[in-house]
């Protein structure tokens, strides 16, 4: 396994295996694997002849506000996560290295970054798509391997690939959770004994839509209605039903949607999503 | 000679060709091809093992006001000159195949796009940057070939491959003139035998800053001052002393500066710019 924090480099790896013939499997991260990260490297090593994971805990997708200062950082664990699920090239800049001239460009998709996430994380997805373009402008043509736990911005991404003819295959692939249910993320580590029992309410108010909804409930409000009791109310960024392309709310379940809800647990943020009335 | 519209089909000859080790020259153009244009590509096809011509009038970098319907076509004579200058791959989609889903991703550079044809030409860098990366997205790493005519939009260009890390070596080359100094544009073709005389004093009025900073003389006022006597006040867009990095003004010329300028000539507008006070 290579590492290297330098763009030149990198380039230099994964174009001498792309002219080998080998298919190029990506999987961006900030760091602090899981689970969740090693199920979408597995997932790329088995589908790609060089696989390729980005270290980077990107300063512009963080608010003011937010927790980039105390962001969990395993740097050497990671590595070694790295290593045992088979990654060919482990590519960890710095903040200088990838925003070495500061950066005029801007890269931003409209529209589907405006709820959710968007709303409560103002210039959030601006940051994401910037790095993910920048990253796809490193790594070069290639399978990109992201969670669906973040669904908006699985979504976003994708819009940003196919609206700017990047050469790169968006894999979408299922989240991963703990026994209990509770979805990967490396903001759990945040989590005290308190807190994690808490953050299970989450994912039972995403079920109870679901298990409304098999029980031929159909009206949103009625849904989100139930659902909310089961969390506390003041912890809660958001909690919706929403079209699974448009993210656009529903007001009527009669097909697949998505219900993803966001909630706060002391300065920990966590997020989380279903697929209800539909096949994933 | 290969053409093609689509973009699956160019992006295959071009992978082709990078995987047969060949380097891809690219020239990016809106078709009515003339000697600048072919400069540009005689310089890509001594400097590269492959060379793609992109000819496709973008309407996004287009105001409502402006002259994309008239833009002149000329696919046929397009044609003919890319075989004379030995172009392997002549990309021509309609714009349809280029906005597809529509656009909801923006990518736009801040600071450089303000002045000159920022500034009369509101949104035009912003289809410029948008469409030019799309472009670098299906062609891949390549060497890009751009005139210096269009000083302001290399610069632009130039700051987005360097913030996004796209694997495009930007090529600035020399303006062509005519013999009497026009500087060559496919708008040339808009101009009446009186238009084409008035054309001229556009490369008179840059060529007398630089006689007059040959002369000594320092002062960028003094010096556009005498400049603008040249012209037709009436039909100046700007005339102005930039910093050939920035392109903000300058007020003393003491070093290497670019003298840019915009004029209308009936529904006609030509842009040209002359480099001052140092070696090009």
């Amino acid at each position: 396994m290579n590492a290297t924090g330098k763009i030149i480099e990198a380039r230099k790896l994964i174009d001498a295996a792309r002219m080998d013939g080998l298919s190029i499997g990506f999987v961006p991260t900030m760091g602090a694997l899981h689970e969740g990260h090693v199920a979408l490297i597995r997932r790329a090593r088995e589908e790609n002849g060089f696989v390729v994971v980005s270290i980077f805990v990107n300063p512009t997708q963080f608010g003011p506000n937010e927790d980039l200062s105390k962001y969990p950082r395993t740097f050497a664990d990671d590595l070694e996560k790295c290593l045992a699920s088979g990654v060919d090239l482990v590519f960890h800049p710095d903040a200088d290295e990838m925003y070495r001239g500061g950066s005029s460009t801007s890269v931003s998709v409209s529209g589907i970054t405006d709820p959710m996430e968007g709303s409560h994380r103002p210039g959030h997805f601006d940051g994401v798509t910037l790095v993910c373009n920048k990253l796809f402008n490193i790594v070069g043509a290639c399978r990109a391997y992201f969670g669906e736990k973040d669904a908006q911005q699985l979504r976003v991404v994708t819009r940003m690939v196919l609206d700017l003819d990047l050469p790169v295959e968006m894999v979408p692939c299922p989240t991963v959770r703990e026994a209990d249910g509770l979805a990967m993320s490396s903001r759990n580590r945040y989590l005290d004994r308190e807190q994690r029992g808490r953050a299970l309410s989450l994912i039972t108010a995403l079920r109870s839509v679901e298990e409304g909804t098999a029980n031929g409930e159909r009206s949103a409000s009625v849904l989100l209605e139930r659902a909310r009791q089961l969390l506390d109310a003041d912890a809660v960024d958001y909690l919706e039903i929403v079209d699974p392309s448009t993210l656009a709310r529903v007001d009527v379940v009669d097909g697949p949607a998505l219900v993803c809800g966001a909630i706060r647990l002391g300065a920990t943020r966590l997020i989380d999503n279903i697929l209800v009335g539909g096949k994933r």
